[in-house]
């Protein structure tokens, strides 16, 4: 335990075995460091980043290209999962977990909310990304708001 | 595989081993089967819901009475796992699992955002879910957008 700041707070916990995740592709981000990563993904000026999805799940990106904004799930797997009192500023000024948008979580799932620029097979062009290079992939959805935006049929 | 709908796709799949998730809570609402389910949680309008945090997280919740809306991330314990090409409203009109927001994906993680109406101990009362009574809970966030709203000491 030696990357504890003051006043953090973590548990005892037993390993995690309610539900397993299959890793279904894998993000391509220029940062190579925690650090690096921005503080929050920026969909408008942020870098161009890659997003690869493993086979047999490419043929479920059909229709994918007719959303703008799309979310994105992924594994922050350097993450701790012990916490719940955290202390991001190093200030004293010290929060709760699900106050927090840190990594450090119970079960280290991150969402970001991302402009997709381009669709070419099994690789996704997105902007608003703020994760390591290297990250797992566990899930994409549309953007909720444009998924109801759409007109459906019948109705 | 009882519950197919012409024209859908499912791959055949390994056990997913990758990560694993603890379940840190347990969602309360009035849907008792799928097909009660709102197609979408209403913050606005929607029934009071009730989410219970458990024991060791409580203390994780520490400061989320300051956020008016939160992100809810929770597992969607009966769906399929294995859809590629899903037909939602029967119409042969298919898409890929990643541009619907159905259930059914290769990890079946929902996610809302809710209004969140009080916090009494572990108890959080909010609006805006649609999932099913009962669902497990994975994890609780500040709203990106009211998160990035605050202030912040020291900028």
């Amino acid at each position: 335990m030696t990357d504890m700041r003051p006043h953090e707070v973590f548990v005892p916990t037993t390993p995690p075995e309610d539900a397993q995740l299959r890793y279904i592709g894998r993000i391509h981000t220029p940062w190579l460091d925690r650090k690096e990563c921005p503080r929050r993904g920026d969909p408008e000026n942020g870098p161009d980043c890659r997003i690869e999805v493993f086979e047999p799940w490419v043929p479920a990106l059909k229709n994918i290209e007719t959303f703008d904004s799309i979310e994105v799930l992924y594994w922050l797997d350097r993450a701790r999962r012990d916490l719940v009192i955290q202390n991001p500023a190093h200030t004293g000024d010290v929060r709760g977990t699900f106050a927090l948008r840190s990594p450090n979580r119970p079960n280290p799932i991150g969402t970001s909310l991302v402009k997709l620029i381009s669709v070419n097979g099994p690789l996704l062009t997105v902007r608003g990304l703020d994760c390591l290079n290297g990250t797992p992939l566990i899930d994409l959805k549309p953007d909720r708001c444009a998924f109801t935006d759409k007109p459906r049929s019948g109705e």
